[in-house]
């Protein structure tokens, strides 16, 4: 049981596939005017999308993104290549369009928006941003917890809140970015709690750190594991040095109560060394699985986001398509503990939920194709000999 | 000197890349309101489009998509999963609408055309379908050369007027499909031959041949490139069992006559071992760049026609994006020798220009990221500190 009211509906059931609307879509798929299987990665697509929507004839039309904003008090360690302003900068940009992910939902038609959940300077209102002042960006996680339990909770709720305004805007598919100057950093941090890695094969440049730069992100990154690990080892039973529940995965839960406990140290980790944007990424991840609404990862901080979601509910995952492989270096690892396959890999690693968007026509045309192609027998083509 | 007059215009000069524009994008890039870099590859493609167009702000509204459809007497030999009867079939689908190009053409609201070049049945007046009847098919290119020089000179000149139609719709980029039972065999042979490479390398399943198809494959192959390898060796002026002009490339040109000579040999190849429709792939490519139209090429078969061009005028390449990699092993093999970095990675193997039609979308997001963006000045975001 979750021992707070406000927490509980991250217990909720995640929606199930539809296999039989997978089956018939596989039926059809093998109908099609081509060699079987020579449409590689789209026929998968197409099925996984036939499951998802319940339809063997599966249809992207509209993308909701979600961009999630917030800053990081671990930015006082200096651990970043752009000073803090520029989140509230950005987020000003994100609203008068010339941002990368505002170009990208003009082209692609899609609905967007952005949710600001703390920054150190207040922007007023915005076209656009959803304002949800939880602070002024997170605490310093090397000193305290970043979050209290009331921040984490409205993190993770208006993550929950930005997915049904998209439902009733008519999104098919959610992509969720974010900004926050210090994000890399406090991914970093999550990533090393909730798989027990170490911090340098976590840490990367961000934005544009030099060498020396990643060199003070890994110590500061030490720092903060060594003050929560002690907290985080009392809830998870585990030594202090240990990390018995980083290896829970969907198939572990032969222990009673062992979900129960499992969720609430992913959410202890989130809540100490997350950020407000991170956390809402999260939260928008598991209510998008709850309500059976496909869901396009971005990169490196977004799959921090699915990460920490999969921990919290290990069933979410059957929403989650992985868009690209970032070209901040802790992205693989993260990607293949989620034995994640994403579909471009092009040296991205701008964040804003950009390298979703790239990949979102990839969708639609696979989508098109499974959907709108003859089949041999409508075209009169012959088959395979033999 | 070439020879022959048919066959001039394979030695006009190739289009020059545009070296101040590109520069003045790559200005305008470090201004826009990201970290530098942050785009990837997709900053990488608008500077090259922008040497491309000319133009600090390249775009991209309208691709050219011409599918080349051919026979192939090598299918004698039993080296297709598909009966030779769906060459034509599949024309006649493609102007129906109903192939996967169709498709994917619609969705990019594209200029699609078929050129047929010769197939063993006539399928008779087709909207869309441009037809050139070279023969019925190339010959068995096991008994004796696949085209006459008449075939050949008409299959690149096929190619050459299908780009003058393309520009004159309006496409800003083109994209060469191709549709042949048999042709991932010829792509083979051509690519053994251009590149000096065992046939166990570069021989695959096609449209989906089984192990057993695919070791009679080899063995025809190796027949094949016995059968012609002296006559290619008197060209090129190796021994029977070298292939010294396989290494010719751009900076291989100190001997006087051998751009020459190496053309020679590429041509000879192409009318031995290659098809109608590759052929008229390395006409169109080469057309491109002369006449300065960015080309993106597809998968296994089209690489090999991109070869071909290159091998023909090594200058070529300037106009070459490389889409995806293909699921047919030789591709790799193919793709190393240009030194090309592909977009996508997909596992995908049809060819009729699919694979390039799907990375597409990639071009054009690049071109609205780079030209829509706001630099830092406008949107009064602070830059990187140091």
């Amino acid at each position: 049981m979750l021992e707070n009211e406000s927490f509980r509906w991250l217990a909720g059931p995640v929606a199930p596939l539809d296999g039989a609307a997978r089956q018939r879509a596989a039926e059809r798929q093998g109908q099609l005017t081509k060699p079987a299987g020579s449409l590689g990665r789209l026929e998968e697509l197409a099925l996984l999308l036939a499951a998802m929507q319940g339809t063997d004839k599966p249809g992207l039309t509209k993308a909701g993104i979600v961009v999630f904003a917030g800053d990081h008090g671990v930015v006082e360690e200096n651990i970043s290549a752009f000073p803090r302003e520029v989140t509230v900068e950005m987020i000003r940009n994100f609203a008068s369009g010339g941002a990368a992910i505002s170009v990208l939902a003009r082209r692609l038609k899609a609905e967007l928006e952005v949710v600001n959940l703390g920054t150190v300077a207040d922007p007023g209102p915005l076209p656009g941003v959803v304002a949800v002042k939880l602070g002024c960006g997170t605490a310093n996680f090397v000193a305290g917890p970043a979050m209290t339990e009331a921040q984490l909770a409205g993190a993770l709720r208006a993550g929950y809140d930005s997915v049904e305004r998209m439902i009733s805007r008519g999104a098919q598919l959610f992509i969720g970015g974010e900004m926050g100057i210090g994000n890399t950093t406090a991914a970093s941090a999550l990533a090393c709690a909730y798989l027990g890695e170490k911090e340098e094969i976590l840490a990367g440049p961000g934005t544009g750190l030099d060498p020396a730069g990643v060199s003070r992100k890994i110590e500061v990154l030490g720092r903060a594991l060594a003050r929560h690990r002690p907290a985080l080892a009392a809830i998870s039973g585990s030594t202090p040095d240990g990390n018995r529940c980083a290896a829970v995965g969907a198939k572990d839960f032969e222990i009673p109560g062992a979900e129960e406990v499992a969720a609430r140290w992913a959410r202890e980790i989130m809540r100490r060394l997350g950020g407000f944007e991170i956390a809402a990424l999260a939260g928008a991840y598991l209510r998008c699985a709850q309500r059976g609404l496909p869901v396009l990862i971005d990169g490196f901080i977004s799959s921090v986001g699915a990460l920490a979601a999969r921990r919290l509910k290990p069933q979410v995952a059957d929403w989650f398509i992985f868009s690209h492989t970032s070209a901040e270096p802790g992205h693989r690892r993260v990607l293949a503990a989620m034995e994640a396959r994403p579909l471009l890999d092009l040296g991205m690693r701008l964040g804003e939920g950009s390298g979703a968007a790239t990949a979102f026509p990839l969708l639609q045309l696979a989508c098109s194709l499974h959907g709108e192609m003859a089949t041999f027998e409508e075209a009169l083509v012959s088959r395979q000999v033999g």
